[in-house]
């Protein structure tokens, strides 16, 4: 398969200065890829790092290549991977595992690849990712997309997979209760994929007036706003004063996991996913012991292509609304700055890159 | 409330001999409630004792009163019960557990009053169930049904009871594939609930056509005949040679134990609800060992009541198709007969008692 | 059985302000004994009300008789008992569980009586407690206790429930690490629950020299001493750089949980036992879900009474050693003030009360 | 490090037919390190194919070496070992994990090793084993033992593996009851590791005279002789009519795992880890779902050895009392048959090959 020689690619240089850049197309080395990227997410990690430089210890330091919610065509297989790996062939449209774990550690051989200390992760410092033309990972990273499937939905496989994953933690028995503290695309597709897992019962909170619209349509029973009303009593009445059987936090505010801990029934689960901007989680010690709460913490995802893959394919769950805009690469700094801003009811923007294989 | 002093019951006295007799109407006790008996379903086990006079140790001895799947209006409130149990009055339509535990060994002080060893369970002898115009039963068994459930709904509330137990006990992933062997009521609820569960594929296995034609109609994805095939290389041709992550073993055969065995992928699950008639679980053991399998015993259910009442209101399932057959009371025989000879595509025979509160 | 009209008692009337008052005995109900008090352990609970007034919300307003660790001997039977609970005799030692859940909420059914919103506490505001010569408790919250048992023992068998109760959270699997936060009674007890239940290394960090001590000579392969030191890089060191498998927290200090949660390993798990002051839990968000933690809350205990009494007979844990001094009641202040002080070397002082069943 | 160009190794020919040959020493590949064997144990399974030339469908065909219970020194490291895994220097005595898995499937990236399909074992047909001087295999098998390892302890590590796995999956909590159905090496090491783990009592039932006696010197708080009682009946008794909290099967005969269902409380789990000659599970359909019992088979082990090697180096278990007999390589048949017959008292006889580390 023919590839140029140079692509364009964008870097983060700064706050809010995001350039565009003339770069080599990477080689594939050995068991690797080359990628024709087709479409990428705009990630709440990305917003973080474009908006303030950095999310807790990792900071922005050199210019970097963001992005790591993709979709991408094989445009070249690395040495062996013909061999090794029979599925994967030129052309085919591929979801991309982002994370790239060391494979020998403890957490790797116990099947925790998602806490692999030494995992190198897609667009993390100091790895570059993929709001390029090309880009080589792994060829084990790549997850073939059966006919019918959009390059949008192959790059939202990402985030639907943050969502499989809490959803996994939370064990729920179907017809149990369930509230989102948050209605940004990782709380949404964690709402529906609840209601797939058989909650019987979605609350969703969340101050800004077109998520709350759009959960309601999308994945809530019933949605609250925590403007001018204190959601925890709303939620506590909605359930007839017990609360919530699984609770996840999706907002990454301060004081949300004090609240998703404060909807939870006695015994109840509650799950953190979002990623708040002063690093610490906070509750009330005599809440959270009074009800012999159970606190999971959400670190990415782990085997969850394959399921996620059969679930969008076979109309299990609908992911493409959450995709709601689509900008080129080179306008790439304008996506940024409306998802930054909540403008003009964004949830997920996409980058489109490629449009066609070849 | 008014109700007459004499009733119609209905008792076995021996393999396939139902008689009918006027007894007195039961009073009820302390914290029990007389109940007027409204829709009652002709349960497996019913059809065990009706076809053979026992299940395994558990012999008819004495004439008895079949009959434990049943919804109920209130008729009278026995001492205590209004200030105890205030939410309980006169003319609500109920469903109502028919197991009544000791409430105070170890395995009903830990929750888990199906494993109760000194349980009285209607219409399990020496107990007599509810094939009759009138029964008395604990105030805290009964469910007070909401506006819109019909009689029939309540009465089939228990073995969908039976199918969110065994689910529970498979903690599902969503996406998760399943088997279920045998599509008589039971499997095929449990089917139904795996869907609402998440499963991402819906397998069943069944003899006869008309139960494999409803199933896939009802909730299978795939169904398959074990009459001229080998079901079990059918189902490891269907997941790619992998085996399903569930199996449901409903159908009580000799040979359904090891074919749910057969079809569960390494580190799978088998969930065994079937009674077989030879009361024997029979599996190759370097099979079960070599994919290292965990194999649950399904014992009725615990706790299911308030989470399929909510789950058959909202419609997350419907259960009404499997009632396909009504009788009234004098015709018990007839049903029984019917439901024996798996005649006239029929699933679950409904006997409607009463037809109104009062 | 012969008891007196009148008893001593003692009642918090505002901080550090216990006093002794002549009050009638109490009378045995329905199912209900009437108990000659042993042996009163001063729980760290009972030292936040001696101290500060208050837990959390729960403040002391009106004069409250505390003390809930505690064994008794059997004064008397109420209506019912002789029948209803015949292995309980007059005369006999007993241990006695505290907690007195309602019985009837989802919670208690489900086999959690700990987390019932409804229960009532000995000695927790507004429920009197036992420092004081009699009292009265149902009789199903009544252990009889082995030949050879000691009332200390007995009252013991309380914060061993805790232990219990935190180590069966944590789902331990033999040889796997452990570190416990804070060497008082309750850490001491839960790492050396933690060692019976197959804990291959126990680490332990208190800032107290005397604590630090009876824990290396008690239960701990290693003990860390906060004051000069990082106690988290000590453990990341004595660990490899790897982290513990669980964690306990049990001091109650505002840092403690976040140190409990940077020494556990990735999917490590934390179990918060501790009361901390200003009812704040407060974790390193990045931290936390970087690793993927999960955090449980330890509410008091369940079920654990009989299998403490066996572990106690059969030698399985020696938990003597723990009750350092003794005093008879009407030193009760002195005992007070020395467990605030931290004086000699004290861990449980216990309030002998009665010396011999009549 | 010097090696000699040819070794004796053993084949089995046929049934009983074992003979020693002089072959190449092989030599290590890419990854892989050459073993100088120290001690193997003869595994029950061995014995399988040595006395009945088969364990279920795997039959031997071909002459093979057995053995895979072992202890080796490294010989000589395979290119690319002495950079990937630095921690391996040859001289060192290492115990060695026998199996070998794909490493790419399903189960191996779960966490699953041990389920996995394409697995290949040591001394398994068609794979060669180690009651040979020398063999090969792969470096991250090979675990360093700490100073003062003897090549016994090193080669037991194995079995000991199978019982700590069969105890991970029992989930006991401290002071539960234990049975174990059995008292072979296996079923001894299992007893000695649920003990580690907190379980209050443990329960034996063998018939051999000599292991009833080792068992309860051993790790036994009661022993009992299916010859002449039924153990079932003595086990129900010994724990008050409730049974046991989980129970063990070690045994392999046809009887056992109905014994085994028989013995466990309402709720319980039972184990099942022995391989029986004929291939059949067999349990009362009526007991186990009465009870709700939830049974596991024990597929050989998972990340055990590093726990393994902590707890037999700290003393924790005292695994050398199971290592009966010793004999050199070139009286291996007289081994096996001694182990056979069941004679002299013999637990596990370990052949002694190498005796130092060059």
């Amino acid at each position: 398969m023919k590839h140029p020689r140079t692509m364009t690619t964008s870097r983060l240089y700064g706050i809010r200065d995001l350039r565009l850049e003339q770069v080599p197309v990477p080689e594939a080395g050995h068991g690797e890829v080359l990628l024709k990227i087709a479409s990428v997410g705009t990630c709440g990690s990305d917003v973080h790092y474009y908006a303030e430089g950095a999310i807790g210890d990792a900071v922005v330091k050199e210019p970097i290549t963001m992005g790591h919610e993709f979709s991408a065509w094989i445009a070249g297989l690395g040495e062996g991977v013909a061999e090794e790996v029979p599925e994967l062939t030129p052309g085919q449209l591929v979801a991309v595992e982002p994370a790239i774990p060391c494979g020998v550690c403890e957490f790797c051989e116990h099947g925790h690849p998602n806490l692999c200390p030494d995992v190198r992760f897609c667009g993390t410092p100091p790895i570059d990712g993929v709001f390029a033309e090309y880009a080589v990972m792994p060829a084990e990273n790549c997850f073939p997309l059966p006919e019918g499937f959009t390059p949008d939905e192959g790059a939202l496989l990402e985030p639907l997979g943050v969502a499989i994953h809490a959803v996994d933690l939370a064990h729920l028995k179907p017809g149990q209760t369930v509230a989102v503290v948050g209605a940004g695309p990782i709380g949404l597709l964690t709402a529906a994929m609840a209601r797939v897992a058989g909650a019987g019962e979605v609350l969703v909170t969340e101050p800004l007036d077109y998520r709350r619209e759009f959960a309601l349509e999308y994945c809530a029973d019933a949605v609250f706003d925590p403007k001018g009303q204190d959601v925890v009593a709303a939620i506590m009445e909605a359930t007839g004063g017990r609360g919530v059987d699984a609770v996840f936090e999706a907002a990454g505010a301060p004081e949300s996991p004090e609240q998703a801990a404060r909807m939870a029934r006695p015994g109840g689960k509650v799950m953190v996913i979002g990623i708040p901007s002063d690093d610490q989680m906070v509750m009330s010690a005599s809440n959270v012991r009074r009800k012999g709460l159970t606190i999971k913490l959400v670190r990415r995802m782990k085997h969850t292509y394959p399921r996620a893959i059969f679930m969008v394919h076979s109309g299990m769950i609908d992911i493409l609304p959450v995709a709601t805009h689509h900008f080129s690469l080179d306008r790439i700094q304008e996506a940024f700055e409306l998802v930054r801003d909540y403008g003009d009811g964004v949830l997920r923007a996409m980058i489109q890159i490629g449009t066609e294989a070849s």
